[in-house]
């Protein structure tokens, strides 16, 4: 998701990244060059985008919400770092990963750094509403990457099991995101709602897109190798769609629990998955979660950055990288 | 440090161990026997007592200081089972670590959980010093992991060094933990700070006597191999003093940069540690530590507890395990 897409809150998020860069400055020479690099690694920076434009709705201040911003990029952040450690991918946004660079020690350390720092950002505020969901929020998101770890390469899994995992992944801190950005502006109770099951849908169709493209999109665009899920055994919808739908559903079976593929058997995988329909499916799937986040904005007061919303929705179930 | 020594506070301490069970109780098995095997495995439970005994100098309440007392232990649990993945230590307290029974991918995301329990816990408090405080807490300790490790197998470090990294490694958390339990129960400013510095003393004079049983203790007491830290390349304060005033320091120095030490070559260094009296220097270190420790206590309010933390200065000094 290019920035230029968000014109309209373009000095917000470059106020965004400054801090950003500011939070993980740091005197260990080792750690500001990993931070940095992180930080400079760049990524959508969707968890500010979404505090900010949750803010839009109700007495709009800057000075709340970049703390929170900023928080929400570093959570994220820790998660992928975090994710490095364990899934040994070596390339995350077509840069190498921290671990490539610096091994898994020091992974883990600038992964709880980053955390470390949120929580310095998010002990400011006076509202306990904002600790409170973003500790439930990481208590859940480890347990679904525990539940992840756990369930890879096990192929008797159903959608729900799917839909359990990416939404403690992904759509718990975007949901959180367009939430917290309200109640950091003082909105009312019924608003936090609203943006919350927004953040919801749009989280969950944006992990499915997510997990669609790790099967279709081209290795340059992706930064990262085609079937990096199937290598993992990290179980997506289409592959749990095309285990019970593909007349090749044996031999797809097969490979997914092979711990040990070859390029050949996952391009070999991701043929049968696509010729059963799998990657429609998922997108079908995804299509009705954007329904469900439009028909949530449909519910909220009419203010300019709705539009923006629509426009991210529509966004989110289109693009290809 | 056996439980029986802290007679006093025994019913807080049952108090707070139920409720450290509940909060690593999880749906998923695989966590559930993770979490569990970790709270079991036991430990001093060091900061839940540090933050009891806080609490016992003004206005009482233990409702006020489980959530606090159970927090602590679960940052001190998730930077254990950090540690866990980032220097494959096989054992810790001589039963197998997280990561020896269920690798690093599981050991990095139960840290992270328990932590997020912990965030949870220090959510439900209305002031804004205890998440400031914890927060600022684990952005250092961080920082020392990191130094720690960016620093390991150097052995051109100074006293200096190695008082900046066991601060944060655990002098920080012990002095929060002493701080907290009075901040807790409301207790005024001045308290506060005097609890600060001695749980400081106290956590220093821990941390270098766990450095020196590290090169002292018989293997089956300490529960780990003898000569961890040198196996590591952590430069502890014995070594540092043997490296400067050792006759055999350039071997010394030798087999200290060496990473792939054999057992012979650790019972050299520390017999040429111990003989040039490196040892006997740290343990002088920390009795000064002690010192400062019970000086501080001799500033505050005299209620019973006071002898109970000078029992407990006494004791962090002489023990052997």
């Amino acid at each position: 998701m290019s920035i230029d897409f968000f014109d309209d809150i373009k000095h917000e998020l470059n106020i965004v990244e400054e801090e950003l860069q500011k939070a993980v400055h740091f005197s260990d020479p080792l750690l500001t060059e990993a931070a940095t690099h992180l930080v400079s690694a760049g990524g959508k920076r969707l968890r500010p985008i979404f505090c900010i434009l949750g803010g839009k709705f109700h007495n709009f201040d800057m000075d709340k919400l970049v703390p929170l911003a900023v928080a929400l990029e570093l959570i994220h952040m820790a998660s992928l770092v975090h994710d490095d450690v364990v899934d040994s991918s070596m390339t995350r946004r077509g840069m190498p990963t921290i671990k490539a660079r610096w091994g898994n020690r020091i992974s883990t350390h600038v992964g709880d750094y980053l955390l470390g720092k949120s929580l310095v950002l998010i002990a400011r505020y006076q509202d306990p509403l904002i600790p409170k969901v973003l500790a439930e929020t990481s208590v859940k998101m480890s347990e679904g990457e525990i539940v992840q770890i756990s369930t890879s390469f096990n192929t008797n899994q159903a959608n729900r099991d799917y839909f359990y995992r990416i939404n403690r992944k992904t759509a718990l801190l975007i949901s959180a995101s367009c939430k917290l950005g309200a109640v950091a502006c003082g909105a009312p109770e019924p608003l936090h709602q609203a943006l919350h099951r927004f953040g919801h849908h749009i989280g969950m169709a944006f992990q499915i897109t997510d997990d669609i493209l790790d099967l279709t999109a081209e290795q340059v665009k992706l930064g990262k190798p085609i079937g990096g899920d199937l290598q993992q055994g990290i179980i997506t919808l289409p592959v749990i769609y095309a285990l019970k739908n593909s007349p090749g559903r044996e031999r797809l079976q097969e490979i997914t629990i092979n711990r040990n593929k070859t390029n050949e058997e996952i391009n070999e995988a991701i043929t049968l998955i696509r010729e059963c329909g799998g990657i429609d499916y998922a997108a079908g799937v995804a299509r009705k979660y954007i329904v469900k986040a439009k028909r949530e904005l449909a519910t909220l007061p009419d203010v300019p950055v709705k539009k923006t919303l629509q426009t991210v929705a529509d966004f989110v179930g289109i693009r290809n990288f």
